[in-house]
């Protein structure tokens, strides 16, 4: 089915809607060049070379809609290996309306969200797990998920997995032979190098999979928790770390100062700070409702940042606190961080396990990062592939549950047919991820999420 | 100085901002090539031809920043006349910005609003107006904003005034020869001949400037009031008419149905329908507000569409609301038209000058559709050269001034050198449309409204 819908040649605006001097918009299939050619006013396109940049218009009838240029891309030099024409028009909406529409006319159909990326996977031009960073790549908004997202459709991760799944084949292939051998009880495959094989592979999977922790932190932003009493100087503390911000991931996402979070980036990880009502107010029934609030947003942060008056006499309040929100964070799998701030002030003994910062005079701030980047531990992991796709992370649990059964059946011995049988389902998991193995569910529910005209 | 900062190189993003699948960014100027192959790994870029399109990587150092396609077109085969390199890269605003600041780095500076059109006008590719036709065209919603952008962009309407500006410039030429002969009270410009030239350029001004009447509700739209009693009828009727709107106009521009205000595409024009609280309730000091909103938005209306209903009995209350209605569009040259609704039931005699409909059953839309067309004149100028530029409108009047007086001075005999004076004060403001005269601050008005990238 999917081949046949192949054949159609697909149209969509590839470039955001809204105000421009230019949008593009793509052709793609094996009629793209003549239906481009069909409605255009100046070379004939059938006849140019690939890579090539033509001037003209495109007329609808005698009525000229647009001058533009068009790029040709002549299969299998193209994106979707198919041919394709990118139209370079003025960026009105409704030039680039009418245009689709005459193109639609013409025979091309409209592009589902990611049709075009899929096109590419289906052909060839990526596997599956290098099209879905595409879609990362241009959602990236911080320099550590572009990294990842870059690595990931550059084929690093996917390189490493063909390489564990070759190595598994091999002893696939051998175990598959002691079937044909059953009667005769005789070992292909040396068990003891199988299990040192399959150790190493469970080691790496477990690796990857704790790797999607601080993936999904790089994805997504390290939600970090402000707590603390009312001016203990959490906005202080707020505008001391926007000011060694020098990533500019707030002006750049359009992201509003007047929300209740600031995205600051930390040595290119993208850290979203929460700034909560105080804490320890419970009393006041007014407040309730914000500080029900406060444990929401505590709950679902990964580090909570307690902030205190390093010159204010807390007494056993402070002990009582830090107790409290080391129970939150046990439960929440979640990190405490304790900072004293006002440390230029005179200041009473603190607990031994806090920091000291002035917010105020900046002293600490660049050590308060480099604490928050330990806690996540990014930096000793940052040249390693991580994994940011839960999907992947599930193909890679079964995978490693499948590999376990396979290490239980050499120590306990089980015929040759039960190790083959899950041997070929880690295989099968592994598959997976780079779409060796697909389904058209499966590739519906990847493509599905891409925005239209990918 | 223009020339100075012309030799620079500038960079700008020329698709809109937000999430697409590609952005574009533009590159113009002597170093456009260098810079980019600066960066740029994948062929050399210095040595492939104009028109041509490479697939690559752009790095800083050694980090990938992204893969991209590079699109170059070689001085003066390009829109500024200038080296060009476009630059189509994945959509994520953090790469684009990433990519951006590293052509700053590599010695490009970032593009002012309108300044790569700014260019194309320096280098001789547009005349001023076709510059400005450019920003129209980018901004038009409609098929008729659409037409009368591309028609000036084409160059018709600076072809027409080229005509009239060569003919004046053959008298001038003339009359500046008697200023050379002065003492010998000779007559080389025909003062008949010339006497008939003028008229027939005064004729045209006049009937280029009375267009932008039209020019102008074609650009923003033609503001038209619904007013009626409660229950008349004025949703249903907007209803019939959004019904019969094939075009889009609505759909493509984001408007949202819950404002006050419908576009509706007529024949190509944009009609702007703007409902209001209902007329005639002033006793009710409560809705007092509500109707002095609506009287300001019937004095900023081009028409005025009284709805009534056509099987109420209204006696002289109907008379004396038109003769109000008659009052206001007098004042603000605007046009009075009435409507009798629900003409399907019996009806009472309705006022000669109203138009019967049935909102509800669809009949008379058409005919009102084609009346409201009527109203602003569009179908019999749809041929004709329409300005939509107030500054082409203010240069155009002036002109028209100078000539004036030109014809004064040949009726009342003044000497050569006054009609001289007034033959090149005309030639001045012809010549400021088209930017064959013009001066700093005049380009900087101008191309400072462009959007960046453009």
């Amino acid at each position: 089915m999917l081949s046949n819908k192949q054949q159609d040649t697909i149209v969509a605006l590839a470039t955001p809607t809204g105000a421009g001097a230019i949008g593009v918009i793509r052709l793609s299939g094996t009629r793209a060049i003549e239906i481009a050619n069909s409605v255009f006013r100046g070379k004939n396109l059938e006849a140019q070379a690939s890579h090539t940049i033509h001037l003209g218009s495109i007329v609808d009838g005698e009525q000229v809609i647009d001058e533009v240029l068009m790029s040709l891309f002549i299969a299998p030099r193209s994106y979707t290996k198919e041919n394709v024409v990118e139209i370079s028009c003025h960026g009105s909406s409704y030039i680039i309306d009418k245009l689709i529409r005459l193109f639609i006319s013409k025979g091309a159909r409209p592009a589902k969200p990611g049709e075009f990326t899929m096109r590419a996977f289906l052909n060839g031009q990526l596997d599956l797990s290098q099209a879905e960073a595409v879609a990362d790549l241009i959602a990236s908004s911080s320099e550590a998920s572009h990294k990842v997202a870059m690595q990931q459709m550059r084929g690093g991760f996917s390189n490493e997995l063909k390489k564990l799944r070759e190595e598994l084949i091999h002893f696939a292939s051998l175990v598959e032979l002691e079937l044909d051998f059953s009667e005769e009880d005789v070992e292909f495959a040396n068990r003891e190098l199988m299990q040192t094989l399959i150790e190493k592979i469970v080691q790496v999977l477990t690796r990857l999979i704790r790797s999607f922790e601080l993936g999904n932190v790089i994805k997504q932003g390290v939600p970090v928790v402000i707590a603390g009493k009312p001016n203990v100087g959490k906005s202080t503390l707020l505008n001391a770390l926007l000011n060694e911000d020098r990533a500019i991931v707030s002006d750049i996402a359009g992201t509003t100062r007047d929300t209740i979070e600031d995205e600051i980036s930390i040595q290119g990880i993208k850290f979203r700070f929460i700034d909560t009502a105080g804490i320890r107010d419970t009393e006041d029934i007014i407040e309730a409702k914000g500080v029900e609030k406060t444990f929401e947003k505590i709950n679902q942060s990964a580090i909570i940042l307690y902030l205190f008056d390093a010159a204010e006499t807390y007494g056993d309040d402070l002990a009582n606190i830090i107790k409290d929100l080391q129970v939150i964070t046990q439960k929440n799998n979640s990190q405490l961080l304790l900072v004293a701030n006002k440390s230029d002030k005179n200041h009473i003994s603190i607990p031994a396990e806090s920091m000291s910062i002035s917010a105020l005079q900046g002293i600490g701030i660049k050590e308060l990062e480099q604490k928050l980047l330990d806690i996540i531990h990014y930096t000793e992991h940052a040249n390693e592939t991580i994994l940011t796709n839960a999907r992947h992370v599930e193909a890679l649990q079964r995978c490693k549950e499948a590999l376990e059964r396979v290490l239980n059946g050499i120590h306990n011995p089980v015929t040759s047919d039960f190790l083959a049988m899950d041997i070929k389902e880690a295989l099968h998991y592994l598959g997976e991820i780079t779409g060796s193995i697909s389904t058209d569910d499966l590739l519906e529910n990847i493509f599905s999420k891409f925005c239209i005209g990918k």
